[in-house]
Formats: structure tokens, C-alpha cells, sequence
């Protein structure tokens, strides 16, 4: 964890730009994943899940008896804490629900906005070493609180052949419809684009690695995707009054999530920066995650003093992180300094993983500085709207001059024409 | 213009993927000049804007003394029929605003959703051949009204190296806040990664050719976009009380933008899909742009003729078409039908040139069969979401046990430490 000043920070910031060979590579091998999936269909999926997982499968929905399988695999502290968190973020995610929309804005002109759920949507669940039945209601409670009619998991199985049971019991719990057996590229080429047993969805959802994420980016445009997701942030913007212990631990809480995860503590206080490294230090070293955590702070964990307040929203809305912490005196007041964040927690007593699994606020968020123009996963991204318009015949009458020059300025002759044909009458 | 059953058209619409090869082509060029403006900024711009647009340019952004000279060439018409609109999609957009919004959900625990304009956009209006305004007024006025601080027009110099004046005029008009003599890929690699007189935006909109469109793509993840623009789409279902005079004026009108331009309409009446066929033909000989129109029609244009309703709408949900209208009896009972399109269009005397041009609602829409999960542009293009967590000690204490049992199931340790250390407190 190095300690740098926010004049270093900000020199050094010019080229934000994606780390374009890696990309090149896994491109290469997306593409022909995908291509292999729109002209194979299941049968490149059964071949590229023997190939990455290791696994020979029957059939890739997973059966009633596996959901049943799984619910007794699980301990009832789970199901509870389970409840609880499905519970806080469908109340919350009530709040961002649309309703359509119409107003009568003269004597016959009606205008208005229709708002029609996604149809199918496809929610990409990690899988592999680890599993995330957070994940699962984050992605599928959405979803389902919008209308969605159909939602589909799908998520690398084990080498057994079966999902980890806590993914399967969130699952049933949070109400998707199917989960499939099935992950990297070839799961959202089969989502894009549809095979013989998963059907084509409207938009694809859910975090991934690197595969994943390139895939996504492929099929994006033939269908809609949440955002490409890069490595998880943390920020913490701390003053005095904030406990060096509480934010080295959320700083290691956000490192334990791979190697480039990062982690960055942003203060004008120089004995608070050091006293935070000098705790990053003492926790790491009795944390289980411990490996994992020490090349994440390595490369990416910084303390960044700033020379006063300015300077140091100023940074902070530069990472625009996707988490960030704001343990300073009277954070609420402080709310409207704070321009580009995925989730701003506010005070001491709101650390990440609050937020990743428990209060309701969504934990799909914007990363790698996309704060600055992307949303938390909503409701919203689960619906479209129409645009809708009703002129009366005397209302067209008198727009018509103002439709026939703006249409003959742009030389759209037949537009104009639409309208006169409409001037002269059906029999004329 | 073909007749076709519902049943043929149902058969042959399995594979709409786009065309791959020429995409190819568009794209090695277009990357090309994505690097290449990114590694020599303005250069780069001039270079280009020789080689495409024919012109030597001294300075990209357009004058003051520009501004002041389009305004004496566009006619006093032009400007009364510019004002009447933007009157009507600031009106209609403002019904879109959206705030942020905060609740207490219990003693202790405050939960929010903050609300904050993107602070740099950027707008591409095609030029060339044509002048689209009406864009200007389309893309611009949301973004204002959303509160975005700086909104730049990109849009290609004619080969005298000016912009067309209708353009600058409705710029001003709509509080663009720069306008820059640039086109193409170009363009795009400029507002993406910025240059030294193009300021990098966090979001581009609007429409452009198949280059724009690819660029897009490509910058897409490093900034927002609004969407991939396809070729512009009208689906007409009508009844025997439409008028086929109207409703062959209103695909005409679709017609004639380009050569791939889609003109579609959807009937249960063989006797009236006749009619609008000779309509066609008839009208079409009148029109300026007929040799347009005859090459869209003969490769595109459509009468779907569907068995029943449901089978009707079912192909008008399949197409989920940019412009729908609904020209047949008691057109606002039958919206519940519509699943997927961009705008809806309700009754004879709402023709798309309306929409187009001047009811308020925007004209950037989806196209390509997106309406199946994609919006109009609106004010919340303009914006973005961040979450807001704030709990008490005593509220994160009752939660903590739920969270650290989540986080343990994730084998996540460091996440539940970061709980711990608070129930253990500050000088634990």
C-alpha cells in the first residue's frame, strides 16, 4: 500500500485506457466461441463445458431434484440471512418501479410514454472457485419487480456436474425461472443468440471474468447487456474523526476479491494515511484471503493525500469508484461534492459489504471509472418504454406548415407529402 | 413492394443477424482511425477531414461570426417552425426528469438514490448531402433539461468547409454549447478519448453512417452511447377503416430516407393491402426522391397479410419496429397488444413525420429490432444513479450477523472482518 499525494495521483491518470493486447487475445477466442455457438448451438455447448469445465453433461437445465437436492444441503442461518437481504432489496428496488404515462396536452393531442418489461432476460451467475447467491437475488429481483416474464440463470457447473447448492436455493427463492449449467463465452452466445434448449433473451445481466465480459461487449447491440464489468473498487474518503481500523478493514474487504481488485484510501490527513497502512498491514496478516489481498495492495492499493477538501472530491470524482465510502464528519452534507460513484456509504457504521449483501440497494455497479456516465443495476434496466402520439385531424391541421418547413428545409419531400395527402383528404 | 403472408414472413425472419462481412471492412478502417486519433489528436482530426470531407480546415470549432451569418440565411418560416417544436419536445421531455429521492426506512437506517447529470456529451449530426436540425433539437434539448454542463455538436464540413445553416441556427437555439467541423469515425475517436480541442464527453449521441455507427461500437465501455443506429423503420397495421392513400404516403415517407430504409405494412385485409400496394406505385411516381424510394421498396418494402389480431401483432412484435403506427379502429384500446416499438403512432391523422419533426417526443429511437429491449432517447440518457447507504451502529449491529454469514458462504472472510472490527470496536 503506497502513500502518494493527490498532485501524483492526478499526473499520472492520463491514459485510463483499457489494457488493449490482453483484450486482443481473449477477443480471439470469444469470437470463435460465439461463432461456434450460432451455428452449433448445444452441441458447442456440451462440447465447450467438457472442454472448460471439465464435465460431460446430460442436459444443461438444471432438474427439480437438484433444486430440491440443494435446498437440504443448505443451513438454516443461510435461508434466513437469505430472507432478510430479499427482503431489504425488493423494498428498496420498489422504489425505482415506472408506471406509463399520458397526458392530454391540447383538445385532441394525446402524448405519452408506454413502459413494457423486457420479455427474457438472461442473468450470468460466476461460478467456478467460488459462488455468489448474492449475485443471484441482486440480478433476479429486478428483474422480476419490473415484469420480466422469463428469467434465466446460467452458471459454470462444478466438475460433479452440479451448481453449488446456495446459488440454486437463492435461485428458486428470488424466482428465476431456469438455471442452466453453463458459463464463459459460450453462455452468452447461447443467451444472445439462442439454441435448440436455451431460448434467445433481450438482455444479458450478472458479473464475469474476462471472457465474459469481452463476450458481452461482442453481442452488445443484438442484444442489451448491463455494462462491461472491470475489477472491483473500493474508495474511502476519510477525515480525523474516522477509525483507521474500520477503513483498512473495508480497504482488505474490497482487496480479497482477486488480484486486481483495487483499493484506495483518499484523505488531507497525512497521520490518519499512515496509521491506515500501518493497520492494512497488521489485518492483512491474520486474514484467510491473505495471498490474494497482499498482490491486490501491491499493485493497486494507494493512500492518496490531498491538500484540502477540494482537492480530494476532486480525486475521488476522477476514480469515480464504484464503491465509495465517505467516513468524514457530516457525510450527508458533504453528498453533493460527490459527482461520479456506483454506491456512496455514508459514515462509519456503513462499510461495502453492508451494501454487497444485506441493505437493498443493488451491488451490480458501474467499475473502472464508468461511474461518470452508468447507473447501479435497476428496475430500470428491465423495461423499455414507447414513446406514444395521437393527433386529431384538426390538431394535424394545425401543425401542418411547421411539419411541411421542417421537413422541406431537410429536403424529406415525402414527409411533406404525408402531411398534405392528409391537408387534401382520402378521396382527393 | 410484396405481398407476403404472415406465415412466409414468420419462416423467413429466423436469422436477422447483421451483415458480418461488411462490418468487417468498416471496421478496420474505423479502428484505424480510432488509434490513430488517439495517438495524434487534432492532426489526426485535420488529416482526415482533408482526406473525407475535401476541405483544409484553420480551426475545428465553428465562430461566433458563423453563428451570426447562418442566422441571416435561414428564413424567418424555418425559425417560427423551429421554435413551435422545441417548445414541444422541451415540454414532452419534461415530463421525464428525474430526481434523486431518500427514505428512512427504519430509525437509523437511511437509503437513497442520488440523481446527477452527466457532466460532458457529445452529439454527432450527420452532414454531407443532407441538414438535420431537427436531431439537433432531438439530442440537444434533453440533455439540457437534464442539466448536462457542456453539450459539443460534432458534425461534417461541406467541402467549402462551412455547416449547413439550419444546423448552426437550431444549435444555438437549443443552448448547444460548441460545434465542431467534424465527421465520421473520427469524430467519434475525438469525443471518446478527446484531442487538444475536443474535450473528452462521457456520453455520444445521434445518428450517423454505417463508420459512426461502428466507432460507436468500438468506444462503447470507454464512454456511453445512446444506441447502434440501423436503418431507419415504419410499421403500418391498418384495417379496412385506414385510408391506403394515408398509409402509402407514411411508408413512402420511410422509404425515402436511404436505400435500405424499411418500409413495412401489417393488414388483415387482403382487399386494402391491394389498395395500399397500387398507392404506392402511384404516389411514388410524384415524388422527388423516387429513385430512392423504388430501391428501398423493391428490396424492402412489405404488405404482411396476417390471418387474425393476434397473428398481426405478433409479427409487429417480431419486427418490433423504430415507427409503429396503429391505423385501424379504437387504436388506443389495442396498445395493451404492443410489446415492441420505438414510437407508437395512434389513429389516421398521426402520421410519423409528425413524430419526426414536431409532437415532442423523440425521433431517436431503436432500430433493428432493439425496441425489444432499448428506449427513446429521454432525459434519463442524460443522467446516472448512485446509490446512498447510511446506517446507525446500533442498525448495522442487529444486521451483522446476516451479513457475515452471506459473506462466509461466499467464502469472503475479509467481508465479514470488516463487520467484526465494528462490533469489536475502534480501539479493539
Amino acid at each position: 500500500m503506497k502513500l502518494i499525494t493527490a498532485e501524483q495521483f492526478l499526473n499520472n491518470n492520463a491514459d485510463q485506457s483499457s489494457a488493449a493486447d490482453d483484450e486482443k487475445k481473449i477477443d480471439q477466442a470469444v469470437l470463435e466461441i460465439i461463432q461456434e455457438v450460432r451455428s452449433s448451438g448445444d452441441k458447442a455447448l456440451y462440447d465447450y463445458t467438457k472442454k472448460f469445465d471439465k464435465v460431460e453433461l446430460d442436459q444443461l437445465a438444471v432438474t427439480e431434484e437438484e433444486f430440491l437436492e440443494a435446498e437440504k444441503q443448505v443451513s438454516d442461518s443461510f435461508i434466513q440471512a437469505l430472507r432478510k437481504a430479499q427482503q431489504n432489496i425488493s423494498e428498496f428496488h420498489q422504489n425505482q418501479m415506472e408506471k406509463s404515462w399520458f397526458v392530454n396536452k391540447e383538445p385532441g393531442i394525446m402524448l405519452g410514454q408506454k413502459v413494457t418489461p423486457l420479455e427474457k432476460v438472461g442473468v450470468y451467475i460466476p461460478g467456478g472457485k467460488a459462488a455468489y447467491p448474492s449475485s443471484v437475488l441482486m440480478n433476479v429481483i429486478p428483474a422480476r419487480l419490473a415484469g420480466v416474464e422469463t428469467v434465466a440463470i446460467t452458471t459454470p457447473p462444478q466438475s460433479d456436474g452440479s451448481i453449488n447448492p446456495h446459488v440454486l436455493v437463492a435461485a428458486k427463492q428470488a424466482g428465476a425461472d431456469k438455471v442452466y449449467k453453463l458459463g464463459g463465452a459460450q453462455a452468452i452466445a447461447a443467451l444472445a443468440y439462442g439454441t435448440e434448449s436455451i431460448p434467445k433473451v433481450a438482455k444479458i445481466v450478472g458479473p464475469g471474468n474476462a471472457f465474459v465480459a469481452r463476450a458481452k461487449k461482442w453481442v452488445y447491440g443484438d442484444v442489451a447487456i448491463d455494462m462491461i464489468a472491470g475489477p472491483s473498487e473500493i474508495c474511502v474518503l476519510a477525515d480525523d474523526t474516522a477509525s483507521p481500523k474500520y477503513i483498512a478493514a473495508d480497504l482488505l474487504s474490497q482487496a480479497e476479491h482477486d488480484e486486481s481488485a483495487r483499493a484506495v484510501c483518499v484523505t488531507i490527513s497525512e497521520p490518519l494515511a499512515e496509521q491506515v497502512i500501518m493497520e492494512v498491514r497488521q489485518q492483512a496478516s491474520r486474514l484467510e484471503r491473505k495471498e490474494i489481498i497482499d498482490q491486490s495492495l501491491e499493485q493497486f492499493g494507494k493512500v492518496i493525500l490531498a491538500a484540502d477538501k477540494e482537492e480530494a472530491f476532486n480525486v475521488v470524482n476522477i476514480i469515480a469508484p464504484e464503491h465509495l465510502e465517505l467516513m468524514i464528519e457530516n457525510p450527508q452534507e458533504q453528498l453533493e461534492y460527490v459527482k461520479n460513484a456506483g454506491a456512496i456509504f455514508l459514515g462509519s457504521y456503513s462499510p461495502e459489504p453492508l451494501g454487497d449483501y444485506f441493505a437493498g440497494p443493488n451491488h451490480t455497479l458501474p467499475t473502472s471509472a464508468t461511474a461518470a456516465f452508468a447507473s447501479p443495476l435497476g428496475v430500470y434496466d428491465f423495461i423499455k418504454k414507447s414513446s406514444v402520439i395521437q393527433y386529431s385531424q384538426e390538431a394535424l391541421r394545425e401543425a401542418a406548415s411547421s411539419i411541411q418547413t421542417l421537413a422541406e428545409t431537410e429536403g424529406l419531400t415525402a414527409h411533406s407529402n404525408a402531411i398534405q395527402v392528409r391537408k387534401d383528404g382520402p378521396h382527393a
